[in-house]
């Protein structure tokens, strides 16, 4: 091993011992980046600071005023955009559940080392933007136009290659109506954040988070299936690593329940007092829409259906859904189960790969239903009833 | 153990073994809150979502219009205070600096079980609101007043203890000109977001994060010393767990140095081309203002000062500062190192205490400088030089 050279400072993917607990490298991605505290569940959109973020490499230092989106390859006429050329063509806007391909990964056993996602890599937002089907169309695609190739300003190494982070589409998901793949430059009706890819970033409703390239430079239209690493070596459904898999791409069914109660601080376990409980959470799929919510109270065994909130319209955003429980004191094991309208549930047991992505296992949530007179450990006067 | 009483989902504080790998717990605390990533370091006031957030238990479900906080205790005429109410004061605006008193945690040996911060828990911004002193003077101090309790919506178990969180300062803290304590309303001017404090919280510029009560729902003046679970309990440098302890209180010196080239997604070791580098940061401190900043690049052998950035009169914020580096082929460490203008400096040797706080040992980023011809491992056409 050359000692300047990369493979110096980044190794090949790596499956954990069974039981294993996490290392310094998966701490310092879960650091950086951040989940959805789930009680932020209760949002229809979600406030700024709580969506999840995950930068594979560092956050660029983005100058929108020096900013440029190259639009070229099989194209009759190469175009370069700017942010503000963009806000002249008619604006759309969409609310989106975003979830990266590796939530659920740390629930895995044996768990894949990566970020160290439980269940919180989600969120919502309104993107705004110019749908990519015009921009396409005005540039002209020539002959054998078959993928369009994104590429985004974050720069590093990853399993030991150099690169920007870049990925392809299928032309006919680049181009199609429902869902529309937007160039966005607003969340929430403000400028993108930094670490949500300002100046402009791709969003492809109703597909995992890695289809999203934020800090968009580049839109390429290729011949030739694009086998950059971030297309053909991560986000790949493998049970052994020199299997091609099958590529990672909409979004699994998967419903989440606002813990209720309060937490404890250092285990998270939820505490409840006896009586009446309202169970409440949203529910997605990237494939159809949602049509069943069930929950469980007693750990899968018995399940019962969830009331659906009203259909918003928001096709490619998370439902509410809302379900009853009367808490009695205890210990229990709440989990919830959706199913959308293309037949696909969750899982009970785990869909394990290499990879760790679309681990759309049911969420187990423990709580502690204390006794009627169990508040002998408050702290003096803490007054509230949670 | 009653089965269904909190000791049952809430054990003592712990210290993890030397060389133990982190626990389910600690990354439960790692994906929900997050810090901030240290390329943020660039901006002079964090943008929103890159700011460091913890809250200890969940981010509560405030509503604006019927939130009131009450001002209590030795006071001469209780006061029932809403959000709109304070925003008829004349507001003041301060650009502060605010740590976490558990920054540096995950790197102490053996490791305190809590948040896992590396060196992150960290962020800037400008705080609107009303003094807190004149608040205070308004309500009347009763003869006998000695400190303010603050209390937060927040509600939870913590070791055992059920309580909303709660802490206080001294009187001469509370009423104090320089810093002044600020009830506030706004984080770089607009509302507070859900998971830092809305609608009012307390900042306390030059204290560590604990004492910067969020979700603020009560001031209560007091003749006697607070002595609840966040004050006697946790936040106290002790070496043996029945030492009462010395209080968690101001800022010590840091210095951050923004980490240079770009990373490997899964190590996050930096690597660098040869050539000139711009090593650059943010350095604060509690006590004084930053004095000395010095930067190493053999691990701490030899320091060379930095330059510091103009002083902007920001005194309780972070103040930039940079030095040169020549990258050459092979392994860097960089390190970092702050001095006030009281005297105190980061110490090279960890300051280990049983509950993590104050660790304000050096930074040390590791860098590989490539070989001049290091790039045959690059993604194709990847283009950008970083």
């Amino acid at each position: 091993m050359d000692e300047a050279s990369l493979s110096a400072v980044s190794t090949p993917a790596r499956i954990a011992e069974v039981g294993q607990d996490f290392e310094a490298d998966e701490i310092a991605l879960a650091t950086r980046n951040h989940g959805l505290p789930l009680e932020a569940l209760r949002y229809d959109v979600t406030p700024p600071g709580l969506h999840y973020v995950l930068a594979h490499y560092d956050i660029p230092d983005a100058d929108a005023d020096r900013w440029r989106i190259r639009l070229d390859g099989l194209v009759h006429e190469e175009r370069l955009l700017d942010p503000a050329a963009l806000r002249e063509y008619p604006a759309t806007t969409v609310r989106v559940t975003l979830e990266c391909a590796g939530n659920g990964r740390a629930h895995l056993s044996p768990r894949p080392i990566g970020h160290p996602w439980l269940l919180e890599a989600v969120g919502t937002a309104e993107w705004t933007g110019v749908p990519l089907r015009l921009l396409l169309a005005e540039a002209g695609l020539a002959p054998g136009a078959r993928e369009v190739v994104f590429t985004g300003a974050d720069h590093g190494v990853e399993r030991g290659v150099e690169q920007d982070y870049r990925r392809s589409l299928p032309l006919a998901v680049a181009t199609g109506e429902d869902p529309e793949v937007l160039v966005a430059y607003a969340m929430n009706g403000q400028p993108l954040p930094p670490q949500h890819g300002f100046p402009v970033r791709l969003v492809v409703p109703g597909w995992y988070g890695m289809a999203h390239v934020k800090w968009l430079r580049g839109i390429t239209v290729t011949a030739e299936p694009f086998t950059g690493f971030q297309q053909v070596t991560a986000y790949r459904f493998r049970q052994e690593p020199d299997q091609p898999g099958e590529p990672v791409t909409r979004i699994a069914p998967r419903a989440l329940l606002i813990p209720p109660g309060f937490p404890d601080f250092m285990s998270r376990t939820r505490v409840v007092r006896p009586g009446p409980v309202t169970l409440a959470g949203r529910a997605w799929s990237g494939a159809a829409p949602i049509a069943l919510v069930e929950v469980s109270t007693d750990g899968g065994a018995d399940w019962t259906r969830a009331e659906l909130g009203p259909d918003d319209g928001h096709r490619w955003a998370w439902r509410s859904w809302h379900a009853p429980w009367r808490a009695e004191p205890g210990h229990h094991v709440l989990t919830v189960r959706a199913t959308d309208a293309a037949g696909q549930t969750q899982p009970l047991e785990q869909p394990w790969n290499r990879g760790g992505y679309g681990n759309n296992l049911v969420q187990r949530v423990p709580v502690l239903c204390l006794g009627e007179d169990a508040d002998e450990n408050a702290d003096e006067d803490t007054g509230q009833t949670p």
